[in-house]
């Protein structure tokens, strides 16, 4: 058995794992594969519309508001949410958090002027800021809810007044109960806690469809994915379809709350050792601390072969923080298994 | 067993589903599923760098190119040509010869002037434009090479003097040869002849990075892309993969110039049974019909429910035509076997 760590692409339950493996084969005994079929074919509409369906059931998301399955990751969702949340104001708020704001304020730079209103950069994006204000005239606020590189996690809504709040959730959606309906914009990768790389979800308050001033090149404008139920082109299929099995595994398993429970079981047991063993430093502020990244460096790094021998013996994978921070990154994503939070404890101990 | 005719996403090969399959559970004898590891390990990297290398050995791409697969369909390759290939000109030259055609043109109003230069709009596009001069003020000329809901293909490339040359492949990549010489940028969804839908494999020739006056936002620029070997955000890995699959099957199989030949054949068996059997009628002009799909109508339309049955009977699957067409439409790509096609030649004659 593998400890999976990996900061996404992740683990997924085995048995979403079995579902795709098998509908690759033979999707709902058509005798053809997921693949090879229309994806105007009633089984794929079937898929996308449960996909769309569990995405709301599963965040509570209320009347009134659009789910999505997009292409382009995050990195496109950054210009998406700029066009599509543009207003009169011209302007939008952005709190920088780490490289992911960094380049979603890049972005919104493409369509008009960005106040960055706080940032953590100071301190090498170790902490969430606090104590700013959101100023009123700006046409939306952008955060970053989760920072997987840093392994910083908002641990409550900016207080926005009237702004129109827009969260890149690609680190910790689903992982956790939110207030969607506090929300004009949510995106997310899917390759954390929602399925395969290859889909974006977009959870988008009906009343941002047709707001922006801007002109909005076709597949960037969320309007015409909405109009098509997320059918405007070919959707990517098999991500979708692996995410609604996923989606699926979640409800089964008692839904987003039952979830949250797990993940911060395993945070707790984690972070515990980080703070009890000598030998390790957490790198996040510890009111700030992600339940998805565990952030951490050795005290000594002269101990860093050994360690990674031992990570190595116990099977455990993924555990190399992100290149541009170092030391380590223990990604708790939804389908990890408490064990294997364990089993790292165990080795940190034997160290 | 079933004949699958589907439009895109389409057949592909037994052996690429069985591999595809496999690796969902066990990838490279990893222990890890190929989606659950990340997208820069280095088997995932392998897969990256064998299906770039593979598209430039297939279609014989020579030095000074770039082979990028993306994400967004050739739907966004309509927005991303446009920005890429923009140049001083500040006015491009599109042929028309379709439903894809007209949205490419669409999504070039954005970044500048589109020059219409031929447009076979006034017959339904039942026929590919001759007979046009390309002007030589424009910064490149885009077509779309294979018309899938009409059935027509380009049967030579247009004459463009020293205007470079754009094509939209996404229907006829890979299922003849081509002088990808000839071309400075070439994109094609994959969902057709070489894997499932979630990626877009772009061609671009060197020269064209920076070429563009415009400022592009980062993820639409291919420059962004190329400079990170295609990997500058997380990429959908499956699709890559599979594509990769597909590519390495076409290649032990005689590569393009041997599926030339069967697609020849595929085509030829079809037309001649439709021009040959008095209750069908061919819906593009005999020139410019496609290989890749073949759109024919019933000369009666009462005989519609009869041969709809017929066709069931004989488990032949997506030979429906395109809701903008009607009639029916035999896609033909590179998977599909002769036996397939003449699976549906015997029911046009038992009719």
């Amino acid at each position: 058995m593998v400890h999976n760590f990996s900061a996404g692409p992740c683990i997924l339950p085995q048995e979403v794992f079995k579902e795709a493996s098998e509908a690759i084969l033979n999707f709902n005994n058509l005798g053809l594969s997921l693949i090879e079929i229309s994806h105007r074919s009633a089984a794929f509409v079937d898929v996308m519309e449960e996909a769309r369906a569990l995405v709301k059931e599963l965040l509570n998301v209320p009347n009134g508001y659009t789910v999505l399955f997009l292409q382009g990751g995050a990195s496109l969702g950054f210009l998406k949410a700029a066009y599509n949340m543009a207003g009169t104001h011209k302007k939008s708020a952005y709190i920088n958090t780490g490289t992911w704001s960094t380049k979603a304020i890049k972005e919104a730079r493409f369509t008009g002027e960005v106040d960055v209103i706080a940032s953590s950069e100071d301190k090498g994006f170790n902490y969430i800021p606090k104590g700013y204000t959101v100023p009123q005239d700006v046409d939306y606020l952008h955060f970053t809810t989760n920072n997987t590189i840093y392994g910083t996690q908002f641990k409550a809504l900016p207080e926005v007044g009237n702004v129109p709040l827009v969260a890149d959730m690609s680190s910790d959606i689903f992982s956790k109960e939110i207030d969607a309906s506090a929300f004009d914009l949510i995106y997310a990768g899917a390759q954390k806690n929602m399925g395969p790389a290859g889909t974006t979800v977009f959870i988008v308050k009906d009343e941002v469809f047709g707001r922006s001033p801007l002109q909005i090149p076709t597949m960037l404008n969320l309007e015409t994915h909405a109009k098509k139920d997320s059918m405007f082109n070919t959707p990517p299929v098999f991500a979708v379809y692996v995410s609604m099995l996923n989606l699926r595994w979640l409800k089964k398993n008692g839904g987003v709350k039952a979830i949250e429970a797990v993940n911060n079981k395993k945070a707790e047991t984690i972070y515990n050792e980080i703070d009890r063993n000598d030998k390790f430093v957490g790198f996040a502020a510890k009111e700030d601390r992600s339940n998805m990244n565990a952030t951490f460096n050795l005290v000594d790094d002269s101990l860093k072969e050994r360690f990674d021998q031992l990570l190595k013996e116990a099977n455990i994978n993924g555990l190399k923080g992100h290149r541009s921070v170092g030391g380590y990154r223990a990604s708790m994503y939804n389908a990890l298994p408490l064990s294997s939070v364990e089993a790292v404890v165990e080795v940190m101990r034997a160290l």
